[in-house]
């Protein structure tokens, strides 16, 4: 019954001297840190759409992933994470079991970067899974990165590696929180997303935005081990490098840096949370679109790919 | 498609000096309110269990009552809105026009009560829509209302009328939070709470987070004409007062104060925005539960009743 399962909840919610008002009443009372923005972003996931519970995707790794794509937006802002309120629709049958398995995965998550858990909202419903969370970020006033500052001569630097992620990365999100604290507070950056729908839709996205064009290096993208092997997978007929291109949720960063930034964060990478690489990719021309430079350093047109959600008017 | 929708919605956002970093980017970026603190509360609305689309249930409709019911939360807080999130899941079919829909109502409202919309996730699936709202407000450092500070002598006042909701004002829910502003600008408030479930089951919950009773007034609870046209309707055979203490979905306030701010609030209460009526309907108790005073003077236990979301283990 709902008020058993949200007493539990309640219950394993660890204290936070952030709250002055804990969840359980109307609404969360938070102490926002002093002389700080507030980022916010929010993200629902389907089931049936975003996921398919079973075996290889137990509740708690989709908790685990509504609250790290979350973060990866807040990450794409170099906001650090500060608090996440959670709304889900539970099937009537099963629901209990779904409800604790989310919580775990979120709850850890949320440990591991800090994030105090505000306020939820559980229902249940002869529906599918539904999972919507608000994450809460901080940052201090006027340095939030966003994705329309690209400027040509830039050059564009990602996180880890591409493609392939329905493999089980898609589930296992990693979100670089620390790795954009690290580089905010050491480099400049003009410019950044996160790639969730794909490397060249995400690209393409802040690109529009900049009101510029980008060259990417075919042969310095870096491609996960993931998109090697699902290119070897029969019927697949994609390169490696098309997936790498195109998949999305590999919820890595790109960054436009100014040249001798981005050069610096590469050379200083080693130094940043869990190693994550840096990998310069390409850079930032005047126009628009986007071209993909072969080996041979001939350039054509590289249509943006990805995921976009489709519906009919 | 999702991208056409987004602009379109992205261009109707009014701008708003409290954002840093308007919709449209990765997360979106607030300037708080100096000195005070973040309320932060979300509710998720799914079609079929809390709405059924149709002639008298428009898109717009939902759009409303998806974001009233969170200033309600923030009205029991005695927060001030500032800005909302929306995620929403669209049926593949038609999502477009029902997107637009819900975003007139959300909108109308939100300049109603001075919300910012400051982002949201806009998916497609082969479901039901499912609407999930975040709201944000902000209070004063220690001011905020909560339910769990009733006292034994407290009296307890609601805003409005109660029962028979379900014949409209559930959907045209008008959220209290100028009544909360006035009254808490004004007035001592031991605790509050707003009343989504159903009198008797609110009220309880606020006794219970107080560890105090309550008796009610039978004759003293202010009925709603629709709690009258509900028990008229054919086989209903409930009173006007058990639709009062049980419908739920009123979204007034119930608040527990001392006995001179009770009364000094419901002397000024034709000052209050809208001329809300306010009414003296019972008082806190020591001890546990709930009674109900009868006009003969005889008491009797009021067993909570109202909503609740079930599920099975």
């Amino acid at each position: 019954m709902e008020t058993d399962f949200v007493n539990w909840l309640l219950a394993r919610i660890p204290a936070d001297p952030r709250l002055e008002v804990p969840p359980g009443d109307d609404a969360a009372v938070l102490r926002p840190p002093a002389g700080r923005r507030t980022v916010v972003t929010v993200d629902m996931l389907m089931e049936g759409t975003d996921f398919i519970l079973g075996a290889d995707c137990p509740a708690r790794a989709v908790g685990h992933k509504a609250l790290a794509v979350n973060l990866s937006d807040l990450a794409a802002m170099a906001a650090r994470p500060e608090a996440a309120v959670v709304a889900v629709s539970l099937p009537s049958r099963g629901g209990d079991a779904l409800g604790r398995g989310l919580l775990e995965g979120i709850e850890a998550l949320a440990a591991e970067h800090g994030v105090t858990l505000a306020g939820g909202d559980t229902n249940a419903w002869d529906g599918p899974l539904v999972i919507s969370i608000t994450a809460i970020g901080s940052v201090m006033p006027g340095v939030a990165w966003r994705r329309d500052g690209a400027r040509p001569g830039d050059l564009l630097v990602v996180t880890g590696a591409f493609g392939g992620s329905l493999l089980g990365r898609h589930l296992a999100v990693m979100p670089r929180c620390r790795e954009a604290l690290a580089i905010a507070a050491r480099h400049r950056v003009h410019a950044a997303i996160d790639v969730s729908d794909g490397l060249t839709l995400d690209v393409s996205r802040m690109m529009a935005a900049s009101g510029t064009a980008a060259v990417l290096d075919a042969a310095r993208i870096p491609i996960h081990p993931d998109a090697v092997r699902m290119s070897r997978l029969p019927g697949d007929g994609r390169t490696p490098l098309d997936h790498a291109l195109a998949d999305g949720e590999d919820f890595e960063l790109v960054l436009a840096m100014p040249p001798d930034a981005a050069q610096a964060a590469v050379a200083a990478g080693a130094d940043l949370p869990h190693s994550t690489p840096l990998t310069i990719i390409g850079e930032v021309i005047a126009g628009q679109g986007l071209f993909l430079r072969h080996p041979d350093g001939a350039q054509t047109p590289l249509p943006p790919r990805g995921f976009l959600h489709d519906f009919a008017g």
